[in-house]
């Protein structure tokens, strides 16, 4: 343990490391730890996607998906929809390529022309409207909210999932929180799956917050598993129909992380009323989406049993590297007492806390080595995490080989950063 | 003529004209002219797109479609709407499958965000906005501009294109007036290309409207001709930097009627300044478009060549349908004197205008008798044909023989209707 070491040791210590990151320095590396793309091998899992159409464009009810029409989405997708969220297909649509839009899109409706009619757009509140953010989380949905003027405030997780006393205290006081972002299921990046009682009080949510609240429930992680016993979800929509709050939970898929990033295809499942409303909005910006797409995907995939057979398939080549990530971080760190971090069950990232104040100086000396990890900050709201302390860290796209290059890299800065902080020496040169 | 006939004759007339329309009732007819949508067979043009990409997923600069990034579009597809809008490639980005999202999304920027900072965002204007709207137009494009809270100003066309008179005249007195829509080549539905002098004047509007003025080019039939040699237009994007007026002009193109409706790619070019900052707003909303379908795209297509030579084999599949409800309305209406209609030379509409006060009881006598025609007042704003006499056909998807059955309907309500208008009957039963 670090805090065990003397002063001479701390010292000596310091020493070591700093020369162990100029040799790394010096092996001119270039690596990438930030982002959560599949790699190559994953996404040639998915090349016969390609090949699913034949001459015949035909959907199952025999629309031409060559031409123009079909607004929510062609049937089949639908229903492969319904089947990955566990909704209705009458209260699913099939989107374009990017679930990230179909969320833009219903946030802008909500706020612009109202998500149950112009009575109810959050812009003509008075005052400043707010959202709240459980953190650290999912940089893209925050900028979202940012984008539409909404104040962006941080909940933090228990063990279970988000701090729903938290949640509770903030909308019971505050008409002007309109929503919450969520990724129920090994949560972006700190691999939450929520439990029972998370998803039971998040469908209680709105009898507090009121009709004109919205969970944006992005259920992105939902099939992907790494272990072969994956816990439970439980089905928001169901509980929120169950307690009569169905028009609080807006739910979002895609399988962009099952078949191609950014070229697959999109889900969104919302109430009745909710869904008649926003697609009079959708129904101006699009006359429809890729229904070609979509028919190339549903063939491929065919239904929740072809997903989850092709996500085993993913499984087994991103658990070697999780598993490789996490034997670096406990084998080079356990023994320092510095730094905590998840080994989540699914999901795309590893979050790494740091001892508060160093996370941007991590990712600082590890860029230096050649090692890029994701922006300080990043996984909050304005980028700023308020203890300097989260780092997110991405396993899937590097190959192993350069996991093995990248982490001691990686924990040579997290442990040089730490004797540093306890030697009170400036970290960073700037 | 109808005009040169007595009482009696045209009480006779009438009655004919009733009983042959009741005829054609009796046929159970079941046909569609209401679509601008491709047919099958045009479709099928383009089925080879579904072999594009064989297992090479790679872009030219190396990157692979199959994963996430890209906000503008690949390389390739950028240089492709490059040659089809005239404008320099870094000056174009290639989307989704629709255009008219594009559309949305620059018009949400630019009243939301401000096209050229938030300073220049249109929502903080005190007043009622406006947009300018040709009629008869598109009437999605008047959807998008009334969905974002515009007044929508109708102006007029002369034989060379807008009014330019009016429209200066309007904006000389009215700074609420935020832009204007255009569809340049073979406008929808009255297949006006604008002449040089049109683009012209168009060039220099931003000098009378103000920087913040926005032209919305939707060349959607920038190469959808009919002809041999079609009617040339001017480069809207030239014109305007050399008067010093490039940030006015937003143009936009897909491939939509090329390749497939709803599946294919969307180009929009704006100046530099234009971009970056609308690239900003965009990058809020998605990841960036579907690459792998602008990798089949471009792979098909080629370039501009390849493009118009694929246009000629359209011609050829559509140029006989324009014949053929030319011939109809010629045959069954000169004699009368009742309507006129435009012979275009390109695009997917033909433009008829019946008397005054007559378009919906047509539209009400065809559809009685199994024949769906475009509802009256759809391409003017709100839906209101101020003078209720443009009906907008669409020759492309129905067949020749389904002409051949449509048109003797269309033509005998459009007699019908005039008759009854000259009895001072009712025209249609309610």
């Amino acid at each position: 343990m670090l805090n065990d070491l003397s002063q001479a040791e701390l010292v000596a210590t310091e020493r070591d490391l700093a020369n162990r990151l100029a040799t790394l320095r010096r092996a001119n590396l270039s690596l990438d730890l930030t982002r959560g793309k599949p790699s190559p091998e994953q996404l040639a899992l998915s090349d016969q996607v390609e090949l699913m159409t034949g001459n015949d464009f035909n959907t199952e009810d025999g629309t031409d998906a060559r031409n123009y029409g079909g607004l929510s989405g062609i049937t089949e997708a639908r229903q492969l929809g319904s089947q990955l969220l566990g909704v209705d297909a009458s209260n699913v649509i099939a989107g374009g390529n990017s679930s990230l839009t179909l969320m833009y899109q219903y946030l802008l409706h909500a706020w612009l022309n109202g998500a149950t009619g112009p009575d109810t757009a959050w812009r003509h509140d008075s005052g400043q409207l707010k959202f709240l953010c459980v953190v650290p989380g999912y940089d893209r949905h925050f900028t979202i909210t940012e984008s539409l003027g909404f104040e962006l405030i941080n909940v933090g997780f228990t063990e279970e999932g988000p701090d729903m006393d938290q949640i509770e205290a903030l909308v019971d006081n505050d008409p002007l929180i309109k929503g919450i972002w969520c990724v129920p299921k090994y949560s972006n990046p700190t691999g939450h799956v929520y439990s029972d009682s998370i998803v039971e009080r998040m469908a209680l949510l709105a009898k507090r917050a009121g009709a004109n609240f919205r969970i944006m429930w992005d259920n992105a992680y939902a099939v992907h598993d790494l272990t072969s016993d994956p816990p439970p979800l439980l089905n928001l929509m169901t509980r929120c129909q169950t307690v009569g709050t169905e028009d609080s939970a807006i739910l979002f898929a895609s399988t962009s992380k099952v078949t191609r990033a950014g070229s697959g295809i999109s889900f969104m499942a919302a109430s009745t009323g909710n869904l008649t409303s926003f697609m009079r909005s959708l129904g101006v910006q699009t006359i429809g989406p890729d229904k070609i797409n979509q028919l190339r995907h549903v063939r491929f995939l065919k239904d929740l049993g072809g997903i989850n057979k092709l996500m085993q398939s993913h499984a087994e080549i991103v658990r070697p590297k999780f598993d490789r990530v996490i034997k670096h971080l406990h084998d080079g760190l356990s023994d320092t007492g510095v730094g905590t971090w998840t080994v989540p069950q699914g999901g795309y990232f590893i979050s790494f806390e740091s001892p508060p104040g160093l996370a941007g100086a991590i990712i600082q000396l590890a860029g230096e080595a050649g090692v890029k990890l994701t922006p300080a900050g990043a996984t909050f709201p304005y980028g700023r995490d308020p203890n300097d302390s989260n780092i997110r860290l991405a396993p899937t796209f590097p190959t192993l080989a350069e996991i093995d290059q990248a982490m001691p890299v990686f924990v040579t800065a997290v442990t040089l950063a730490a004797v540093r902080q306890l030697l009170g020496m400036a970290i960073t040169t700037p």
